[in-house]
């Protein structure tokens, strides 16, 4: 039987790094990517296009995609994270070759986190996907609050599942839940997804969890369970949202790659430089890992050196 | 809907303490105990009775089930975990209600943990249950190393199929899976609990998992899935096995109530005491808390208090 593939983008030197107590240097943030994209990561969101006054760890982005543009060596997919069309013309700039534009499932996140409200961050994300589809750069539609709102409280499922058929009939490369607070139980998650996947297949699904209710592997399987084969996760566990009260970290790369490998699922990545790429990060922040397994894992390794 | 029972029984007092450095007293043991119990959990493994010299932080079980029956006030039911017929003798003569003894999926574990192989550990059992019967003491069958084993490697499902037949035909209260070293996977426990559930239904099987890979609630849900309703596991995720090289914490009491309550089962546990509970286990113990999800429980509990 060939082993099944998932793959993971990290999203730790965006989600991971904008809601550090510590802002990052250009260079720090190039040091966090190279060492995310040598364990084989197969994509890596870079940094996003906002307003720097709004989130002042994500300044400089530009420059990021400008030293790796300008690597030869450096073959890693990248994407940003964009607001609006003035981001994704920012990303474009840039060389971004992918871009992700969020959507909402409630009205009060998307009115905190864009001053839009869940139909109008639907008609933006329409009018980029038609301009992205021109210059050739790809569009990933991620939902915030897929599952419960900080503001309005439990999401409704089937504005989710609108939303998700509405993109999935247009050009998006892909359409991610995102769980943006960590609220979500492995039972939601698989309801949800398993819907989803009914309804449209599997294929251009992905699943962005937060561990901060310790249930993030737990709804990773959940929706492994349903055919969710694309995961966002953050080395070491770095994450949050500035704008999400009570969010946590997002669930660890290292976490999801030990469970899926263990499984005998595929990630592609190299384990034992993910954890150098994940100290790296804890040395960088100055911030805690989260990735909760690590303990373990670095044991092993030193086991497996002896 | 009525929403299904799901039972709990706390085994921090004695998975849990047996491996902290510090060793607390007896009184100290029985606050954390009646907290626990305070907090209405159904069930609690009290103590060992085993070698003092062997798990010295288990000595003096005797005197936490004296203190116990001397308050009429406690009224729930109370486990002792058992190596042998003279542990068994030991229990009986201190009051338990039942007894854990335990099973082994491996020589290797057998041989360390209690100095006999897989088959000699069933015929003392066997012996054990005879009496048990006679004596009206409840007999919890745990089979260590259900998934996998530190000195053999990964347990063979079949050894674990045998046992848990076996024991299911005889008078055992209930047969628990133990992952004794936080080793298994979610895909693991869903094939093997689902198998079981097949051959045997699911009203007297359990299982007992640990947090060495931060797959616990992963692995909870997953039983779950096949239908298991009963789960051990330790307030604050004190645990480890004192044999078991690279054993981690049990699961967190507070996590497996949290994330059960809200996919809607029913544990008759009360939440904020339980946290009260994990808090005393941090205080007493000295460890740092590993029930990862309880920054984010405090922080809900306080906003309900303003």
């Amino acid at each position: 039987m060939t082993s099944q593939r998932v793959t993971i983008t990290d999203v730790g030197p965006r989600d991971g790094l904008q809601n550090q107590p510590k802002i990052l240097t250009i260079d720090e943030r190039l040091m966090l990517v190279r060492a995310i994209a040598t364990a084989q990561v197969p994509r890596i969101e870079v940094g996003s296009f906002v307003s720097p006054k709004a989130v002042p760890a994500m300044a400089g982005t530009d420059l990021i995609f400008d030293a790796l543009a300008a690597q030869s060596s450096f073959q890693t997919p990248t994407v940003a994270l964009i607001p609006n069309m003035k981001g994704y013309e920012f990303a474009r700039d840039a060389g971004a070759e992918a871009v992700t534009m969020v959507l909402y499932a409630s009205d009060g996140m998307a009115q905190k986190n864009a001053g839009m409200n869940m139909s109008e961050a639907e008609d933006v994300t329409v009018d980029i996907l038609r301009q992205a589809n021109q210059e050739g750069i790809q569009v990933i539609a991620t939902i915030a609050v897929a599952f419960e709102c900080p503001f309005d409280g439990p999401t409704d499922p089937t504005i989710v599942q609108r939303t998700v058929g509405k993109f999935l009939q247009s050009e998006v490369s892909q359409v991610v839940l995102a769980d943006t607070i960590g609220a979500a139980d492995p039972q939601q998650v698989r309801d949800l997804t398993s819907t989803l996947i009914k309804s449209h297949g599997g294929e251009r699904l992905g699943c962005h969890f937060h561990d901060t209710r310790a249930m993030g592997l737990a709804n990773v399987y959940a929706a492994l369970e349903s055919g969710i084969r694309h995961f966002d996760s953050s080395i070491g566990g770095l994450g949050g949202c500035p704008f999400a009260p009570g969010a946590s970290g997002n669930v660890a790369t290292e976490a999801v790659v030990m469970m899926l490998e263990q499984m005998g699922f595929d990630t592609g990545i190299d384990l034992p430089l993910l954890l150098d790429a994940s100290d790296l990060a804890q040395t960088l922040t100055g911030a805690v890992s989260g990735g909760r397994s690590k303990v373990w894992l670095q044991t092993q390794l030193q086991k497996q050196a002896l």
